[in-house]
């Protein structure tokens, strides 16, 4: 399907703008191969690497494009985010970089490590319950008494245009690519891929990897609508967000599949990632190997012929990276 | 001083050498930043990241350098070496790349992660006993019966060379590298490391990073011969190797200076590389790190205005990577 400029909440040239503005910020990932994970998978694998990436995820590609998306006088009230993951981190990091504060909403149940990480990069910590309206009313009371600007995880066009960033890299470093497994939570990351992906080349695959615990963007895919879970169960803790008003065209219309796969899975991915890539990364990052190493996809014939595969690893454990 | 060809084991035209002949069999290993690492050092870091190589460490360059060194008719015959570490993978996995036996004599007291390398890289295991003089005589007995061609860990001028071309890629990767910090055991990598980077840029500074428990290289240094030690006492078991004849004047006229390190400052730079950088090194790959971060190196006048450091990371946990 053509890439319907204005139909969706991202587009190449917003990509393209994107790549523009965050490119002296963020790192450029390697891509790495393993010739041992090649035999085991029984494909060629590209690794984009975005555990490497600053603040640890991809994340940090997106939060940088929408801090310096705004224009000076939004930009001096600063940002919001009641996310408490790596989103939180990625935007005090881009916040830090502009000079501007950052107010994250932090649920007084959240792991200390996460906490740290917003610290570090100079985010203001505000603290709520740890239900999801508290998080919300807590934010809302901030942007009321700031003017800040509130910064969506996945769900805002600049976030998604940030991450699509990645596509433009993996296809110049590996232009042999011929399908991308993407992990698939909210859907920022996978919309902005796709979109990237198959604006530059229509024949690309663009596969999503889910874990079954929290399987929503595979039956949201199989009903045609959003669908939403009453709770979600996997150790893949970065995964459990649903698709939004503005991932679910891109992933309905763009995304040739979703790959669900089980925890254990998923360790065994995070431990071949370990050991044979030396690479830390956390669950929800190996996600997209564990697909690829699946028997749901290699008994599927219709992905017989996707022989060149980038996977996107992401998040480290611990998420500190700079 | 300058680099007198035929002096030494190696030069810079051996190591060019050398890279033309590995280039299609190696991986260009990425080098990477990090802000936190280079606000904790007070330098610009730059981390060239061995451990991805193949084989999990540099050593397969200098192991693929010398099998495809042989001619034929030596080739036919396999080589042969009794390292039982990084270095016996390696040279298992290059014989392979090229088709001929690889003979490693083993001491059947050594850790089985080890051997299983060997023998995933098509590596023929030969038993001894846990004695140097049982393993060398072994390794003369498979020499004598084979025809084979021993490949010494470092002290061998095609191993030396295969080590520089890191510094080939480094110094195009990162050109405003000013100084370059490589561990030092039997000397192979830092000798490679040395030359070729002096002969390009005769003001860059190469400093060894060694463990105090096995600081035979420093007392080497002080003592301007050879000094070996009774016993050896570090966590950085890769680094318990001692100089050998052909090293030692490379590492006499070419190494400014040897930074030893206690086992505590290692495992704190291991834990850094894990945190922040999100690789996975074991503690002889980590030293670099511990040098530039400890207080011999922090606190001396020479090394103040050494500030965009190459540091070589190498040697992953499990030794496994292809």
């Amino acid at each position: 399907m053509e890439v319907n400029k204005g139909k969706y909440a991202a587009d190449l040239s917003s990509i393209r703008e994107a790549q523009a503005r965050i490119n002296s910020f963020i790192h450029k990932t390697p891509v790495m191969t393993s010739e041992s994970l090649d035999a085991i998978s029984g494909r060629r694998l590209f690794f984009k690497c975005e555990c490497f990436q600053k603040g640890g995820a991809f994340k940090f590609r997106g939060a940088c494009n929408a801090v310096f998306s705004l224009d000076d006088h939004q930009a001096a009230k600063g940002v919001v985010t009641h996310s408490s993951g790596n989103h939180a981190a990625a935007l005090a990091l881009a916040a830090k970089l502009r000079g501007i504060p950052a107010h994250i909403v932090i649920p007084k149940n959240a792991p200390q490590c996460k906490v740290q990480n917003v610290v570090r990069y100079g985010g203001q910590v505000i603290w709520s319950e740890a239900t999801v309206p508290s998080r919300e009313k807590t934010a809302t009371k901030v942007l009321q008494e700031t003017g800040a600007v509130l910064i969506h995880p996945y769900n805002d066009g600049r976030i998604i245009s940030g991450q699509g960033t990645i596509s433009l890299e993996l296809l110049e470093q590996a232009p042999e690519i011929d399908t991308i497994i993407v992990p698939i939570s909210g859907g920022g990351l996978i919309s902005g891929v796709a979109l990237a992906a198959k604006s530059i080349n229509p024949a690309i695959r663009v596969l999503a990897a889910e874990p079954k615990g929290a399987n929503d963007a595979a039956q949201s895919k199989a009903a045609g609508r959003i669908v939403t879970l009453p709770e979600t169960n996997t150790v893949a803790d970065g995964l459990r967000a649903f698709l939004g008003e503005l991932t679910w065209p891109i992933v309905r219309d763009f995304v040739d599949d979703i790959i669900t796969v089980d925890d254990t899975e998923i360790i065994e991915a995070m431990r071949l990632c370990y050991e044979i890539l030396k690479v830390a990364v956390e669950p929800s990052g190996a996600i997209g190997l564990a697909a690829v190493l699946s028997d749901s996809f290699r008994n599927n014939p219709a992905w017989k012929d996707c022989n060149q595969i980038g996977i996107i690893l992401s998040g480290g454990i611990g998420n500190h990276r700079t």
